[in-house]
């Protein structure tokens, strides 16, 4: 079965590579197209690269405190297996971010041109370059922890061995709470500093050539939603995994090593399932593209399912309960339906036909003010419908486990339920990655002075790519709760504690700074976006004043230096909200103790997912009434209901592209820092 | 020692008496100044009649269910002291709200009368006229708990009475839900009402004696600021109160009846201590008036502290520990320092002299959008020093405690440093209704055309009433904070727990419904402003259609007529949030058990602090940029720059005078209410 893991994870990549020469392949367009795609893909290139060697810094430094630390406990070989796992999973992160983005900066050139030939041609292309980077993150996540598993005697010493590689998870929370919080700051940065510079103050419309900043803000769109969310959900993938296959020990005298690479199989088979959903997408006539996309989840969502109970009845079959695997395979369908019914109320909060956008629009007629008063009731009202789901889901799965009757059941059952909800998590990644290719097209398309005809294909696309990211953003926080939760277990195990008492002051204390985190944290990343964007306002101003031929036209601005001080702003900026991040949970662990540091874990996942919901989808929704007031509502583009709604949109950008989704990236860093560090925590006890 | 409680209680009541009297009998100004308070005064009475109407009706049916909840369990005789304390807490909760209110919508007319003499006499009369309030609050909350301890027989029988009186804290915990989120609605729906139909539709300016809404928006100071948060205190007295006499029990074999009833001593020694400082309080010369207040305040403190050790040696004395009283009295100090460190810590957060409200404004120079990012930015991070304030509160005084090696000292320790915060409790009530009293006062000179001189007056007093309502909030929250910790321990005994385990599915569970209750409380409060709102506006539209002498001041528009449907408005829209209040932990109690509801108790705390502290100071710091550019920085009123901090002015109302205070209100509730309703949750286990 380890086999087959290893045999999918190797497909997973030569799909992939297959699916990446059919793209470069495709038509490049125009020269006017493939001057801009060029600029974009060495602006993104230049950052992926400054921004690897900054995480590269910091995980060296790291990779020598855990070493250093299991040392002076006396436990080397654990120590070093340690180090090994947390450096391997920093690269692959990194590795699949840098793969991804390779393929989405070429693709989206090849989707500009494609939108020439048809929607059709053009959504094939965006949909299969971003399941490069689905494809990719998923089969170098299985091979990483399918690998270290064999590597570390897994064969041998199965109950053993998933602990050696939380360092595995740490590594990729890590890399990926640069990535998306770098990524991020840069991605708003550029778009606030853009529009603030040229719009408002030079009076140039949005994408205008003679705009410095504007290949910066195109770059933003590939490092914010695709290396970033692909690092997230690489990190979401491996955390499952592992927290999965620590729960499955508990069940090793009943199903043996099956148990424990569950996972690996349900994600292999997911992985499979989701490849031919891609292949299957196909717009038909002039229907709206998400009516296609949506086809390919359902078509995924069905056969991981059949995937999923298949392998459940393969390992997860015993005499003495056998109906076991039946139940355990109906946690697994509640996990695929908690994921439909986070789609579904991801569009209830954020499309304009739902009561919540219309709402905002509503209110936007009174102005600024209302528009933000009622968008934020919005954002705080739809955390209830997630968590109910949420909790239905943990509870529903825990009680069908315990119905097995075996010992452990019920815990292994919400591992089931996790998996589930994160077999199609190869589909989410391309459908999310579609995103900023589309963004891209659109953007190239309106630089390159395309025809009419095909502006309105690529406006059509991006539309369905807004759509898309809102509703990966839904997904990634509902896995990231899951997936956090099974590590809870992990790290209680790994601790040897009973309980997490809430009732003892110093719990009590570690739950509440867990809370104030992940509000601080959120703080932090946002005035990140609004310090970044001043270096860019900056050095536009600067670039006007230097060269007046840049406003009249005849000559062109300096694209380069402006995504490089971009750059450099972002990865400046992310520095201080990364140190509040690790250093919050480390300090409440080394004073206060491994179960004080359990109720930071807890309560900080539990305010993250709060906090993340209200800043993604809050964020979403002002997006979305300020898109249905341009569709000509309330008097269109230029009205006061319009000027109204655009405040709106501006405000929610740092929240719902920066801030959020580093929240879910801090969820699961806290739990597998805890896990890594727990020897410092109980050092001097 | 209790005769001692009595006497201060009853003292408290005749200083009151004599306060209110000193305040009538003052001069009351002109015949215009009168007709304006005149119909404040009958507005302020026709709400708090509806409202106490519609909040004894719910009284009435919750006191019936508890009834028949202990009755099912054959606990008659204990249902029937539960009914009874519960009906005690709400009608003492009603009368000190009734009676504060009273004095302050009369004091608003002499404060403005007296601002002819001078500031120091407007203050000493705005500052007595809050002390009314003040003293009736923490004297009746002390009457009634010492009162209700007497009557069930806590004389013979101290260690189980305490526990008989929860349900006093309940029914003050409700009245003040209703009161505080009530007057919170209809104070800032009155406010968004009367300025976006009238500054903004009809473009008179802000209490304009034209506009209908401006008798409504005035009446609202008083019903939200001053009913509301004396509810809001009321109830915090009294929880910490119970809180701290519950844990005394445990500490009955070494001190006796001294532990349990020493919260009850303290108080009534704070009581003195605030009635000494409000006489102390006098503006010497041109100095800033907010200078005479913290010099009250600082008196205030010190003699408290002086009454607390006194007491400590006193009632906390034993041969087995000689030095304890001594650790136990530290703990005190460390309360009253924490107050201390949340007045400076809110200062610093919505000070323009500081960097937080210095930040916004300059924020605010690129428009409204970056004034909101900056703002909420502010208000996120505003949680650190708060939540790092009282973990050290929390854990330094378990700490103390502990030294003095008594069992449970611990545990006692906390709750005392609970009792050093509060002991200031009359002091800010009164430095708290002083606020909605110089605000009236402000008002009422306005609307009479008074001279430049007086305007000024009330102007600075004005501005120190904002600040003194700010820092209230900052003290409500602290003390809403620990007192509930306190409460936590009682849970905990009352349902014979061990601990809240979070890594059980239930728990975790119940603790993310605690969470989201708080984020879906927050947005029901917040929207019910703004559907508040509309009813007033319509109204005003309506009164400048049928009558348009209105508009060409001939004639009188009809201020009763929009007072009323301020009201009916506000009543009814409070009704959502509050059912959602008391179900959600109800339900979760129900469905999921004891434990359970221990983590939605615990969470909910926990997030309804940081959620408060962000909607409270957040709101308070946009507040203040806005009064920061009029006063002529960035060009002033007037200005983009000015428009831009109106927005964010407009969209921190309803967060810091509607959902923060409502909050405070919601942490203490889930405390109370899980200790009365714990008999229904355990009926079916």
């Amino acid at each position: 079965m380890l086999t087959l893991v290893f045999v999918v994870g190797l497909a997973g990549v030569a799909v992939a590579y297959v699916l990446s020469r059919q793209v470069l392949k495709a038509d490049t367009g125009t020269a006017e197209m493939q001057s801009v795609a060029l600029a974009i893909k060495q602006g993104a290139g230049a950052y992926l690269k400054r921004q690897n060697t900054t995480i590269a810094i910091i995980i060296g430094i790291l990779a020598l405190v855990i070493y250093v630390l299991y040392g002076a406990r006396g436990e080397m070989a654990i120590g070093l297996k340690t180090v090994g796992a947390f450096v391997a999973g920093a690269v692959l992160s990194a590795l699949s971010g840098y793969f991804g983005m390779a393929i989405a900066v070429r693709a989206n050139l090849r989707t500009a041109a494609g939108a020439k030939v048809g929607v059709n041609r053009a959504l094939q292309l965006a949909l299969r370059g971003g399941a490069v980077a689905g494809f990719l993150v998923v089969s170098l996540s299985l091979l990483g922890v399918a690998g270290l598993f064999y590597l570390f005697g897994g064969l041998q010493n199965p109950t053993a061995v998933p602990m050696q590689l939380v360092g595995f998870g740490f590594g990729a929370s890590l890399v990926a709470l640069f990535a998306q919080l770098g990524g991020g700051i840069y991605t708003k940065a550029a778009d606030v500093g853009a529009d603030l510079v040229g719009k408002v103050e030079a009076g140039i419309p949005e994408d205008d050539l003679r705009n410095p900043a504007v290949v910066a803000d195109l770059v933003g769109d590939n490092v914010g939603d695709c290396a970033g969310r692909g690092a997230d959900l690489f990190e979401s993938s491996v955390a499952e995994s592992l927290g999965a296959m620590i729960i499955g020990i508990a069940m090793y005298e009943v199903f043996g090593l099956g148990g424990i690479i569950f996972a690996l199989v349900a994600h292999a088979l997911g992985l499979v399932a989701s490849m031919i959903g891609v292949f299957t997408v196909k717009v038909k006539g002039d229907e709206d593209p998400m009516k296609s996309l949506n086809r390919g989840f359902l078509v995924t969502a069905a056969l991981a399912f059949v995937g999923f109970a298949a392998a459940a009845r393969l390992l997860l079959y015993t005499d003495t309960a056998p109906k076991a695997w039946l139940l355990f395979a109906a946690c697994g369908l509640l996990g695929l339906l908690t994921s439909l019914a986070f789609l579904f109320i991801t569009q209830y909060y954020t499309s304009h036909r739902y009561r919540p956008v219309k709402s905002i629009v509503e209110a936007s007629r009174t102005g600024a003010a209302t528009n933000i008063i009622t968008g934020f009731a919005v954002a705080l009202e739809n955390t209830f419908a997630p968590v109910v789901v949420v909790g239905i889901a943990l509870l529903t799965s825990h009680w069908l486990g315990g119905l097995t009757g075996l010992d452990g059941g019920g815990l292994f059952g919400t591992a089931l339920a996790t998996m589930g909800m994160l077999s199609t998590v190869g589909y989410v990644l391309a459908m999310d990655t579609f995103g900023p290719i589309t963004d891209n097209a659109g953007g190239i398309v309106e630089m390159s002075n395309a025809s009419e005809d095909v502006r309105n294909t690529t406006d059509k696309l991006d539309a369905v790519g807004n759509t898309t990211k809102a509703l990966t953003k839904g997904y990634a926080v509902g896995s990231a709760a899951l997936a956090a939760f099974l590590l809870f277990s992990a790290y209680l195990e790994a601790a040897g504690l009973e309980s997490i008492d809430l009732a003892k002051p110093v719990v009590f204390v570690g739950a509440l700074m867990g809370g104030m985190l992940v509000f601080l944290f959120a703080s932090l990343a946002i005035r990140a976006v609004g310090k970044g964007a001043y270096y860019i306002i900056n050095d536009v101003r600067d670039q006007f004043k230097e060269n007046p031929g840049i406003m009249a036209g005849t000559s062109k601005p300096n694209y380069a230096r402006c995504v490089d001080i971009a750059t450099k702003g972002a990865l400046k900026q992310m520095v201080l909200p990364g140190i509040v991040a690790v250093a919050v949970p480390t300090l409440v662990g080394v004073l206060l103790g491994p179960e004080a540091v359990g109720g930071t874990l807890m309560v900080g996942t539990i305010a993250g997912v709060l906090l993340a919901l209200v800043l993604n989808n809050g964020g979403g929704a002002w997006d979305n009434a300020k898109k249905y007031v341009e569709t000509g509502v309330y008097g269109g583009k230029g009205s006061d209901v319009h000027k109204a709604t655009v405040v709106g949109d501006t405000v929610g950008d740092p929240f719902k592209d920066t801030a959020g989704p580093s929240l879910h990236v801090l969820i699961k860093l806290l739990s597998t820092l805890t896990l890594v560090l727990l020897p410092l925590f109980t050092l001097f006890r």
